[in-house]
Protein backbone atom coordinates (compact mmCIF):
# COMPACT_ATOMS: atom_id res chain seq x y z
CA UNK A 1 0.00 0.00 0.00
CA UNK A 2 1.19 3.68 -0.84
CA UNK A 3 2.75 5.21 2.08
CA UNK A 4 4.86 8.25 3.14
CA UNK A 5 6.84 8.91 6.35
CA UNK A 6 7.82 11.60 8.28
CA UNK A 7 8.37 13.39 11.78
CA UNK A 8 6.52 15.52 14.20
CA UNK A 9 7.69 18.88 14.08
CA UNK A 10 7.63 20.44 17.47
CA UNK A 11 5.65 23.54 15.67
CA UNK A 12 2.61 21.21 15.05
CA UNK A 13 1.65 20.70 18.86
CA UNK A 14 -0.19 22.81 20.51
CA UNK A 15 -0.14 23.38 24.82
CA UNK A 16 -0.97 20.12 24.94
CA UNK A 17 2.24 18.92 23.86
CA UNK A 18 0.75 16.43 21.25
CA UNK A 19 0.07 17.03 17.62
CA UNK A 20 -2.73 19.33 16.90
CA UNK A 21 -6.02 17.29 15.93
CA UNK A 22 -6.40 19.75 12.73
CA UNK A 23 -2.68 18.91 11.48
CA UNK A 24 -3.61 15.58 11.03
CA UNK A 25 -5.79 16.14 7.96
CA UNK A 26 -2.63 18.10 6.76
CA UNK A 27 -0.77 15.00 7.00
CA UNK A 28 -3.54 12.66 5.90
CA UNK A 29 -3.75 15.29 2.52
CA UNK A 30 0.17 15.27 2.18
CA UNK A 31 -0.09 11.40 1.65
CA UNK A 32 -2.64 11.69 -0.85
CA UNK A 33 -1.00 14.38 -3.20
CA UNK A 34 1.98 12.01 -2.47
CA UNK A 35 -0.01 9.18 -4.06
CA UNK A 36 -1.45 11.35 -6.95
CA UNK A 37 2.50 12.04 -7.58
CA UNK A 38 3.68 8.82 -7.83
CA UNK A 39 0.88 7.47 -10.28
CA UNK A 40 1.76 10.82 -12.37
CA UNK A 41 -1.39 12.59 -11.45
CA UNK A 42 -0.95 15.61 -9.02
CA UNK A 43 -3.46 17.21 -7.59
CA UNK A 44 -1.75 20.75 -8.52
CA UNK A 45 -1.81 20.37 -12.01
CA UNK A 46 -5.27 19.08 -11.73
CA UNK A 47 -6.22 22.32 -9.86
CA UNK A 48 -4.59 24.18 -12.33
CA UNK A 49 -6.95 22.43 -15.58
CA UNK A 50 -10.01 23.20 -13.27
CA UNK A 51 -10.58 19.59 -12.15
CA UNK A 52 -11.22 20.30 -8.42
CA UNK A 53 -11.02 17.14 -5.94
CA UNK A 54 -12.47 18.04 -2.89
CA UNK A 55 -13.79 16.52 0.39
CA UNK A 56 -16.90 15.65 0.57
CA UNK A 57 -16.07 14.01 4.21
CA UNK A 58 -14.23 12.83 6.57
CA UNK A 59 -14.07 10.62 9.55
CA UNK A 60 -11.26 10.42 12.08
CA UNK A 61 -10.57 7.91 14.92
CA UNK A 62 -7.79 9.06 17.04
CA UNK A 63 -6.50 6.06 18.95
CA UNK A 64 -2.97 8.05 20.47
CA UNK A 65 -1.36 11.16 20.78
CA UNK A 66 1.56 12.05 18.73
CA UNK A 67 4.39 14.01 20.47
CA UNK A 68 7.49 15.85 19.27
CA UNK A 69 9.99 13.45 17.40
CA UNK A 70 7.55 10.88 16.70
CA UNK A 71 8.10 8.80 13.33
CA UNK A 72 4.94 8.20 11.68
CA UNK A 73 3.85 6.51 8.25
CA UNK A 74 0.75 7.54 6.83
CA UNK A 75 -0.97 5.40 4.42
CA UNK A 76 -3.15 6.07 1.51
CA UNK A 77 -5.21 3.41 -0.27
CA UNK A 78 -7.78 4.64 -2.68
CA UNK A 79 -10.87 3.12 -3.96
CA UNK A 80 -14.09 4.54 -5.69
CA UNK A 81 -17.72 3.32 -5.45
CA UNK A 82 -19.76 3.62 -8.58
CA UNK A 83 -18.95 6.45 -11.21
CA UNK A 84 -18.38 9.46 -9.15
CA UNK A 85 -18.18 9.00 -5.47
CA UNK A 86 -14.06 8.80 -4.61
CA UNK A 87 -12.72 6.82 -1.45
CA UNK A 88 -9.20 7.18 0.22
CA UNK A 89 -8.93 4.88 3.27
CA UNK A 90 -5.95 6.04 5.49
CA UNK A 91 -3.94 5.51 8.90
CA UNK A 92 -1.08 7.49 10.49
CA UNK A 93 0.80 4.63 12.25
CA UNK A 94 3.82 5.36 15.02
CA UNK A 95 7.07 3.66 14.20
CA UNK A 96 8.72 1.54 14.62
CA UNK A 97 6.16 -0.74 15.89
CA UNK A 98 3.20 0.36 13.28
CA UNK A 99 0.62 1.22 16.40
CA UNK A 100 -1.91 2.88 14.84
CA UNK A 101 -2.70 6.81 15.83
CA UNK A 102 -5.27 8.03 13.40
CA UNK A 103 -7.75 5.77 11.14
CA UNK A 104 -9.61 7.57 8.61
CA UNK A 105 -11.65 7.52 5.91
CA UNK A 106 -11.74 10.52 3.27
CA UNK A 107 -14.97 10.81 1.26
CA UNK A 108 -13.98 13.06 -2.42
CA UNK A 109 -15.65 14.50 -5.46
CA UNK A 110 -14.44 15.75 -8.71
CA UNK A 111 -16.09 19.31 -9.75
CA UNK A 112 -15.52 20.69 -12.85
CA UNK A 113 -17.24 23.97 -13.19
CA UNK A 114 -19.26 23.66 -10.34
CA UNK A 115 -20.84 19.47 -11.33
CA UNK A 116 -19.63 16.73 -10.55
CA UNK A 117 -17.38 15.13 -12.79
CA UNK A 118 -15.01 11.53 -13.29
CA UNK A 119 -12.63 12.16 -16.22
CA UNK A 120 -11.04 9.13 -16.91
CA UNK A 121 -7.42 10.02 -15.91
CA UNK A 122 -9.22 9.45 -12.40
CA UNK A 123 -8.95 5.77 -13.17
CA UNK A 124 -5.23 6.01 -12.56
CA UNK A 125 -5.77 7.36 -8.81
CA UNK A 126 -9.16 5.37 -8.23
CA UNK A 127 -9.23 2.32 -10.57
CA UNK A 128 -12.08 2.21 -13.23
CA UNK A 129 -15.56 2.15 -12.61
CA UNK A 130 -16.38 -0.67 -11.40
CA UNK B 1 -27.16 27.90 20.93
CA UNK B 2 -23.65 28.69 21.31
CA UNK B 3 -22.09 30.37 18.51
CA UNK B 4 -18.97 32.45 17.54
CA UNK B 5 -18.34 34.68 14.47
CA UNK B 6 -15.61 35.27 12.63
CA UNK B 7 -14.28 35.69 9.02
CA UNK B 8 -12.06 33.55 6.41
CA UNK B 9 -8.59 34.59 6.38
CA UNK B 10 -6.59 34.58 2.98
CA UNK B 11 -3.94 32.97 4.33
CA UNK B 12 -6.28 29.96 5.50
CA UNK B 13 -6.87 29.27 1.85
CA UNK B 14 -4.93 26.65 -0.03
CA UNK B 15 -4.25 26.73 -3.82
CA UNK B 16 -7.67 25.65 -4.91
CA UNK B 17 -8.84 28.79 -3.20
CA UNK B 18 -10.63 28.00 -0.70
CA UNK B 19 -10.27 27.05 2.71
CA UNK B 20 -8.15 23.83 3.58
CA UNK B 21 -9.79 21.21 4.70
CA UNK B 22 -7.48 20.94 7.71
CA UNK B 23 -8.36 24.58 8.68
CA UNK B 24 -11.99 23.89 9.40
CA UNK B 25 -10.92 21.41 12.75
CA UNK B 26 -9.25 24.78 13.68
CA UNK B 27 -12.60 26.91 13.51
CA UNK B 28 -14.64 23.92 15.35
CA UNK B 29 -11.81 23.73 17.53
CA UNK B 30 -11.88 27.69 18.53
CA UNK B 31 -15.62 27.28 18.97
CA UNK B 32 -15.55 24.32 21.40
CA UNK B 33 -12.87 26.11 23.26
CA UNK B 34 -14.52 29.87 23.01
CA UNK B 35 -18.01 27.67 24.46
CA UNK B 36 -15.72 26.12 27.67
CA UNK B 37 -14.43 30.53 27.99
CA UNK B 38 -18.34 31.23 28.21
CA UNK B 39 -19.43 28.68 30.94
CA UNK B 40 -16.07 29.68 32.67
CA UNK B 41 -14.21 26.10 32.53
CA UNK B 42 -11.06 27.05 30.15
CA UNK B 43 -9.70 24.31 28.01
CA UNK B 44 -6.08 25.55 28.92
CA UNK B 45 -6.68 25.86 32.44
CA UNK B 46 -8.19 22.19 32.27
CA UNK B 47 -4.96 21.38 30.11
CA UNK B 48 -2.69 22.73 32.69
CA UNK B 49 -4.13 21.12 35.60
CA UNK B 50 -3.82 17.72 33.94
CA UNK B 51 -7.37 17.30 32.85
CA UNK B 52 -6.79 16.78 28.90
CA UNK B 53 -9.64 16.50 27.05
CA UNK B 54 -8.96 14.96 23.74
CA UNK B 55 -11.24 14.42 20.96
CA UNK B 56 -11.31 10.60 19.79
CA UNK B 57 -13.25 10.99 16.68
CA UNK B 58 -14.11 13.35 14.17
CA UNK B 59 -16.91 13.62 11.68
CA UNK B 60 -17.16 15.96 8.93
CA UNK B 61 -19.39 16.23 6.25
CA UNK B 62 -18.40 19.06 3.62
CA UNK B 63 -21.09 20.75 1.72
CA UNK B 64 -19.93 24.05 0.50
CA UNK B 65 -16.60 25.68 -0.03
CA UNK B 66 -16.04 29.12 1.98
CA UNK B 67 -13.82 31.74 0.60
CA UNK B 68 -11.45 34.58 1.68
CA UNK B 69 -13.60 36.93 3.59
CA UNK B 70 -16.76 34.53 3.53
CA UNK B 71 -18.47 35.58 6.85
CA UNK B 72 -19.04 32.59 9.16
CA UNK B 73 -20.90 31.62 12.53
CA UNK B 74 -19.70 27.99 14.18
CA UNK B 75 -22.19 26.58 16.16
CA UNK B 76 -21.34 24.42 19.12
CA UNK B 77 -23.80 22.14 20.90
CA UNK B 78 -22.09 19.89 23.94
CA UNK B 79 -24.38 17.10 24.94
CA UNK B 80 -22.76 13.69 26.93
CA UNK B 81 -23.89 9.90 26.56
CA UNK B 82 -23.20 8.11 30.02
CA UNK B 83 -20.33 9.12 32.29
CA UNK B 84 -17.10 9.06 29.82
CA UNK B 85 -18.40 9.94 26.61
CA UNK B 86 -18.71 13.39 25.49
CA UNK B 87 -20.02 14.99 22.44
CA UNK B 88 -19.80 18.39 20.67
CA UNK B 89 -22.64 18.33 17.48
CA UNK B 90 -20.92 21.61 15.55
CA UNK B 91 -21.92 23.32 11.87
CA UNK B 92 -20.23 26.02 10.08
CA UNK B 93 -22.62 28.19 8.19
CA UNK B 94 -22.50 30.67 5.29
CA UNK B 95 -23.26 34.23 6.53
CA UNK B 96 -25.66 35.92 6.05
CA UNK B 97 -28.29 33.42 4.99
CA UNK B 98 -26.66 30.07 7.16
CA UNK B 99 -26.05 28.44 4.35
CA UNK B 100 -24.34 25.11 6.17
CA UNK B 101 -20.79 24.92 4.86
CA UNK B 102 -19.53 22.39 7.28
CA UNK B 103 -21.97 19.73 9.83
CA UNK B 104 -19.16 18.06 12.30
CA UNK B 105 -19.85 15.46 15.48
CA UNK B 106 -16.93 15.70 17.59
CA UNK B 107 -16.84 13.02 20.36
CA UNK B 108 -14.06 13.65 22.59
CA UNK B 109 -13.11 11.54 26.39
CA UNK B 110 -11.17 13.19 29.24
CA UNK B 111 -8.05 11.75 30.46
CA UNK B 112 -6.51 12.51 33.93
CA UNK B 113 -2.96 10.28 34.53
CA UNK B 114 -3.72 8.57 31.32
CA UNK B 115 -7.05 6.99 32.61
CA UNK B 116 -10.64 8.13 31.37
CA UNK B 117 -12.04 10.60 34.03
CA UNK B 118 -14.92 12.61 34.34
CA UNK B 119 -14.58 14.98 36.79
CA UNK B 120 -17.20 17.06 38.04
CA UNK B 121 -16.50 20.05 36.89
CA UNK B 122 -17.44 18.78 33.33
CA UNK B 123 -21.07 18.94 33.93
CA UNK B 124 -20.09 22.56 33.07
CA UNK B 125 -19.40 22.01 30.00
CA UNK B 126 -21.81 18.56 28.71
CA UNK B 127 -24.33 18.43 31.57
CA UNK B 128 -25.25 15.92 34.31
CA UNK B 129 -24.68 12.02 33.32
CA UNK B 130 -28.23 11.41 32.38
CA UNK C 1 -3.93 54.93 9.96
CA UNK C 2 -5.17 51.63 8.32
CA UNK C 3 -5.77 48.94 11.14
CA UNK C 4 -8.04 45.47 11.73
CA UNK C 5 -8.60 44.13 15.37
CA UNK C 6 -8.29 40.30 16.51
CA UNK C 7 -8.37 37.55 19.32
CA UNK C 8 -5.85 35.35 19.70
CA UNK C 9 -7.36 31.70 19.00
CA UNK C 10 -5.68 28.92 21.41
CA UNK C 11 -4.63 26.70 18.49
CA UNK C 12 -2.22 29.52 17.28
CA UNK C 13 -0.73 28.66 20.57
CA UNK C 14 2.49 26.65 20.96
CA UNK C 15 3.81 24.72 24.12
CA UNK C 16 5.35 27.87 25.70
CA UNK C 17 1.57 28.54 25.77
CA UNK C 18 2.44 32.15 23.53
CA UNK C 19 1.63 32.77 19.72
CA UNK C 20 4.15 31.28 17.68
CA UNK C 21 6.44 33.55 16.07
CA UNK C 22 5.25 32.21 12.72
CA UNK C 23 1.72 32.82 13.70
CA UNK C 24 2.81 36.94 13.87
CA UNK C 25 3.77 36.24 9.96
CA UNK C 26 0.13 36.21 9.30
CA UNK C 27 -1.87 38.29 11.24
CA UNK C 28 0.90 41.16 9.36
CA UNK C 29 -0.38 39.43 6.01
CA UNK C 30 -3.96 39.70 6.68
CA UNK C 31 -3.69 43.20 8.16
CA UNK C 32 -2.00 43.71 4.44
CA UNK C 33 -4.52 42.59 2.33
CA UNK C 34 -7.46 43.65 4.76
CA UNK C 35 -5.70 47.29 3.76
CA UNK C 36 -5.57 46.06 -0.03
CA UNK C 37 -9.62 45.37 0.42
CA UNK C 38 -10.25 48.78 2.15
CA UNK C 39 -9.01 50.36 -1.08
CA UNK C 40 -10.48 48.34 -3.54
CA UNK C 41 -7.43 46.30 -4.92
CA UNK C 42 -7.84 42.86 -3.81
CA UNK C 43 -4.68 40.80 -3.46
CA UNK C 44 -6.19 37.42 -4.51
CA UNK C 45 -7.56 39.43 -7.77
CA UNK C 46 -3.84 40.71 -8.31
CA UNK C 47 -2.63 36.77 -8.13
CA UNK C 48 -5.26 36.00 -10.40
CA UNK C 49 -4.09 38.65 -13.09
CA UNK C 50 -0.43 37.14 -13.01
CA UNK C 51 0.00 40.39 -10.61
CA UNK C 52 2.03 39.04 -7.68
CA UNK C 53 3.22 40.90 -5.15
CA UNK C 54 5.83 39.05 -3.34
CA UNK C 55 7.67 39.58 0.16
CA UNK C 56 11.14 40.59 -0.46
CA UNK C 57 12.61 41.14 3.20
CA UNK C 58 10.87 40.63 6.75
CA UNK C 59 12.17 42.54 9.72
CA UNK C 60 9.94 41.96 12.86
CA UNK C 61 10.80 43.02 16.39
CA UNK C 62 9.19 41.18 18.95
CA UNK C 63 8.23 42.93 22.39
CA UNK C 64 5.68 41.25 24.10
CA UNK C 65 4.03 37.93 24.28
CA UNK C 66 0.67 37.45 23.36
CA UNK C 67 -1.96 34.98 24.55
CA UNK C 68 -5.17 33.11 24.46
CA UNK C 69 -8.03 35.49 24.44
CA UNK C 70 -5.36 38.58 24.17
CA UNK C 71 -6.99 41.07 21.78
CA UNK C 72 -4.91 42.65 19.04
CA UNK C 73 -4.75 45.59 16.68
CA UNK C 74 -2.80 45.37 14.17
CA UNK C 75 -1.76 48.41 11.27
CA UNK C 76 -0.26 48.56 7.90
CA UNK C 77 0.87 52.01 6.98
CA UNK C 78 2.16 51.73 3.23
CA UNK C 79 4.28 53.55 1.14
CA UNK C 80 6.91 53.18 -1.28
CA UNK C 81 11.02 54.18 -2.03
CA UNK C 82 11.38 55.03 -5.96
CA UNK C 83 9.33 52.98 -8.81
CA UNK C 84 9.96 49.18 -7.30
CA UNK C 85 10.15 48.75 -3.45
CA UNK C 86 6.72 48.91 -1.86
CA UNK C 87 6.84 48.74 1.97
CA UNK C 88 4.45 47.79 5.14
CA UNK C 89 4.78 49.56 8.23
CA UNK C 90 3.36 47.46 10.99
CA UNK C 91 2.23 47.05 14.66
CA UNK C 92 0.46 44.36 16.30
CA UNK C 93 -0.72 46.23 19.17
CA UNK C 94 -2.20 44.64 22.94
CA UNK C 95 -5.27 45.85 23.52
CA UNK C 96 -6.90 48.08 25.39
CA UNK C 97 -3.45 49.79 26.15
CA UNK C 98 -1.93 49.76 22.80
CA UNK C 99 1.08 47.86 24.02
CA UNK C 100 3.65 47.13 21.25
CA UNK C 101 3.68 43.34 20.51
CA UNK C 102 5.33 43.31 17.51
CA UNK C 103 6.73 46.25 15.48
CA UNK C 104 7.55 45.06 11.57
CA UNK C 105 8.75 46.77 8.49
CA UNK C 106 7.98 44.52 5.59
CA UNK C 107 9.68 44.95 1.97
CA UNK C 108 7.85 43.40 -1.06
CA UNK C 109 8.26 43.80 -4.59
CA UNK C 110 5.71 43.02 -7.63
CA UNK C 111 6.45 40.66 -10.27
CA UNK C 112 4.76 40.05 -13.39
CA UNK C 113 5.68 37.11 -15.95
CA UNK C 114 9.10 36.76 -13.25
CA UNK C 115 9.67 40.48 -13.85
CA UNK C 116 10.15 43.56 -11.46
CA UNK C 117 7.05 45.89 -12.24
CA UNK C 118 5.05 48.39 -11.33
CA UNK C 119 1.54 48.75 -12.56
CA UNK C 120 -0.21 51.80 -12.13
CA UNK C 121 -2.99 50.37 -10.29
CA UNK C 122 -0.39 49.93 -7.14
CA UNK C 123 -0.38 53.39 -6.49
CA UNK C 124 -3.97 53.13 -4.96
CA UNK C 125 -2.22 50.86 -2.31
CA UNK C 126 1.10 52.62 -2.09
CA UNK C 127 0.78 56.15 -3.57
CA UNK C 128 2.37 57.65 -6.59
CA UNK C 129 6.39 57.64 -7.53
CA UNK C 130 7.28 60.68 -5.30
CA UNK D 1 27.34 23.47 9.90
CA UNK D 2 24.29 21.68 11.31
CA UNK D 3 21.32 21.16 8.72
CA UNK D 4 18.16 19.58 8.32
CA UNK D 5 16.62 18.44 5.29
CA UNK D 6 12.84 18.52 4.37
CA UNK D 7 10.66 18.75 1.00
CA UNK D 8 7.53 21.35 0.56
CA UNK D 9 4.21 19.98 0.96
CA UNK D 10 1.16 21.05 -0.70
CA UNK D 11 -0.86 22.33 2.25
CA UNK D 12 2.10 25.16 2.96
CA UNK D 13 1.65 26.85 -0.09
CA UNK D 14 -0.84 29.72 -0.61
CA UNK D 15 -3.39 30.91 -3.63
CA UNK D 16 0.04 32.07 -5.13
CA UNK D 17 1.36 28.64 -5.48
CA UNK D 18 4.07 28.86 -3.40
CA UNK D 19 5.19 28.41 -0.05
CA UNK D 20 3.32 30.95 2.06
CA UNK D 21 6.28 33.53 3.95
CA UNK D 22 4.55 32.26 7.26
CA UNK D 23 5.88 28.89 6.66
CA UNK D 24 9.47 29.81 6.40
CA UNK D 25 9.87 30.88 9.81
CA UNK D 26 7.94 27.37 11.00
CA UNK D 27 11.10 26.14 9.10
CA UNK D 28 13.47 27.67 10.58
CA UNK D 29 11.89 26.82 13.85
CA UNK D 30 12.36 23.39 13.08
CA UNK D 31 16.05 23.12 12.16
CA UNK D 32 17.00 25.44 15.62
CA UNK D 33 14.86 22.45 17.68
CA UNK D 34 16.54 19.87 15.29
CA UNK D 35 19.95 21.75 16.73
CA UNK D 36 19.24 21.80 19.74
CA UNK D 37 17.92 17.77 19.93
CA UNK D 38 21.55 17.34 18.26
CA UNK D 39 23.75 18.53 20.95
CA UNK D 40 20.99 17.17 24.18
CA UNK D 41 19.35 20.02 24.78
CA UNK D 42 15.96 20.17 23.95
CA UNK D 43 13.89 23.35 23.19
CA UNK D 44 10.63 21.87 24.37
CA UNK D 45 12.32 19.87 27.67
CA UNK D 46 13.67 23.55 28.47
CA UNK D 47 9.98 24.88 28.15
CA UNK D 48 8.81 22.31 30.64
CA UNK D 49 11.46 23.79 33.16
CA UNK D 50 10.54 27.18 32.87
CA UNK D 51 13.36 28.21 30.87
CA UNK D 52 11.97 30.07 27.92
CA UNK D 53 13.90 30.95 24.71
CA UNK D 54 11.95 33.49 22.92
CA UNK D 55 12.59 35.14 19.67
CA UNK D 56 13.62 39.22 20.34
CA UNK D 57 14.21 39.96 16.64
CA UNK D 58 13.71 38.26 12.90
CA UNK D 59 15.09 39.09 9.69
CA UNK D 60 14.34 37.45 6.86
CA UNK D 61 15.35 38.06 3.40
CA UNK D 62 13.53 36.25 0.51
CA UNK D 63 15.20 35.18 -2.97
CA UNK D 64 13.44 33.01 -4.48
CA UNK D 65 10.00 31.65 -3.76
CA UNK D 66 9.85 27.96 -3.37
CA UNK D 67 6.83 25.54 -4.65
CA UNK D 68 5.57 21.90 -4.01
CA UNK D 69 8.16 18.56 -4.27
CA UNK D 70 10.81 21.35 -3.29
CA UNK D 71 13.62 19.80 -1.32
CA UNK D 72 15.21 22.32 0.36
CA UNK D 73 17.79 22.27 3.27
CA UNK D 74 17.68 24.37 6.59
CA UNK D 75 21.02 25.67 8.38
CA UNK D 76 20.99 27.17 11.74
CA UNK D 77 24.44 28.50 12.90
CA UNK D 78 24.25 28.90 16.81
CA UNK D 79 26.37 32.28 18.15
CA UNK D 80 26.42 34.77 21.39
CA UNK D 81 27.41 38.23 21.79
CA UNK D 82 28.12 38.67 25.30
CA UNK D 83 25.91 36.94 28.05
CA UNK D 84 22.79 38.04 27.43
CA UNK D 85 21.98 37.82 23.59
CA UNK D 86 21.90 34.44 21.45
CA UNK D 87 21.44 34.29 17.55
CA UNK D 88 21.12 32.07 14.90
CA UNK D 89 22.33 32.22 11.68
CA UNK D 90 20.53 30.50 9.05
CA UNK D 91 19.41 29.67 5.57
CA UNK D 92 17.48 27.42 3.81
CA UNK D 93 18.46 26.24 0.65
CA UNK D 94 16.98 24.97 -2.26
CA UNK D 95 18.16 21.47 -3.49
CA UNK D 96 20.28 20.49 -5.57
CA UNK D 97 21.79 23.04 -6.52
CA UNK D 98 22.22 24.50 -2.93
CA UNK D 99 20.34 28.00 -4.48
CA UNK D 100 19.42 30.06 -1.95
CA UNK D 101 15.96 30.75 -0.90
CA UNK D 102 15.87 32.38 2.55
CA UNK D 103 18.69 34.21 4.96
CA UNK D 104 17.83 34.99 8.06
CA UNK D 105 18.94 36.26 11.29
CA UNK D 106 17.47 35.38 14.43
CA UNK D 107 17.92 37.28 17.57
CA UNK D 108 16.95 35.38 20.79
CA UNK D 109 16.71 35.56 24.41
CA UNK D 110 16.08 33.14 27.77
CA UNK D 111 13.72 34.29 30.30
CA UNK D 112 13.48 32.40 33.53
CA UNK D 113 10.50 33.54 35.58
CA UNK D 114 10.22 37.00 33.39
CA UNK D 115 13.96 37.79 33.54
CA UNK D 116 16.70 37.35 31.35
CA UNK D 117 18.65 34.52 32.36
CA UNK D 118 22.12 32.49 30.87
CA UNK D 119 21.99 29.40 32.19
CA UNK D 120 24.89 27.32 31.85
CA UNK D 121 23.59 24.46 29.87
CA UNK D 122 23.54 26.99 27.41
CA UNK D 123 26.25 27.16 26.52
CA UNK D 124 25.72 23.92 24.68
CA UNK D 125 23.95 25.75 22.22
CA UNK D 126 25.40 29.29 21.71
CA UNK D 127 28.96 28.70 23.31
CA UNK D 128 30.64 30.37 26.10
CA UNK D 129 30.53 34.03 26.85
CA UNK D 130 33.65 35.05 24.94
Amino acid sequence: MFSVEMTVRDYECDQQGIVNNAVYLNYLQHARHEFGRSVGLDWLELTARGVNLVLRRAELDYFQSLRPGDRVRITARPFRKGKFRFYFEQEILLLPDEIPAVKALMTAACVIDGKPAAPAELDRWFGPVS
